[in-house]
């Protein structure tokens, strides 16, 4: 058998990795913080949550059902622990529907969201991209606010 | 033949699309902030630019001449120019050194800068995470300037 990269097992394992991190990430913040604080002109980290949320279930719901979704980025909850209970809620979902995609998949396109055409394994990276890319925001409005954020590389 | 999820080749490209918006991302700063504009008591994004560079082709040059290195992050640039120079040659080498790593390797574990010892791919994954951590925060840095950053999702 020709050796993986990366198999599907370790690609779901990575991605709740991050997730991980990115829950502890909004632990982190201050409730007010979490809806209120910006730098920038930029989105509060909640309202960021809402769109990371709006992409990785929808997005797997999706792909397994082959059915088209629209985006709406509209935030489910408007509290810190409401956000938590969604997060978590994602997880398990995440769970349940990944292993559902077939290995075959990952290398097949697959339009999202009305527009984005791309392999399925470019979508699922760009999930985590995306999820990076904002946390790694939220970690300047931590320290920009005198809290220490999580250690980057625990992502388990 | 199993399909995979991500051929070795793709891996390259992700990478290194990642890397050319990460250069976008270098030329949007103006010098001076590029050196020395911080927010929360972090690292100018050129300090960030130093550890990526200290990972990348070192790390690949440790794994694929199976030699161990120290990690050394002090910058090799005092310029915008230097730097942008110091990734262009960095792209370069990563394109030498990438296909030099056998497909089995990849599952093998391996101590980098003596002290993590995970398998090839996830340390790979960790770079570009990493990337896109700092990246993030860079874009941070440049919305406070009043400094439109480039699009998140050009990454070729």
């Amino acid at each position: 058998m020709r050796p993986e990269i990366i198999t599907k097992e370790q690609l779901q394992k990575y991605w709740q990795g991050q997730r991980a991190l990115t829950k502890r990430v909004i632990e982190a913040f201050p409730e007010e913080d979490l809806f209120n604080f910006t730098l920038g002109g930029m989105r509060p980290f909640s309202a960021m949550c809402a769109e990371l949320s709006a992409i990785a279930v929808p997005s797997l719901l999706s792909i397994t059902t082959n059915t088209p979704i629209e985006f709406n980025e509209k935030p489910s909850f408007t509290t810190k622990e409401e956000l938590l209970n969604q997060w978590d809620a994602d997880t398990v979902k995440i769970d349940e529907l990944f292993p559902q995609l077939s290995e075959a998949q990952f290398q097949q396109n697959f339009v999202l969201f009305g527009s984005y055409d791309l392999k399925i394994q470019q979508h699922i990276f760009y999930f985590i991209d995306n999820e990076i890319h904002h946390r790694g925001q939220a970690y300047v409005y931590l320290r920009a606010l005198g809290i220490e954020p999580p250690y980057f590389w625990e992502t388990f």
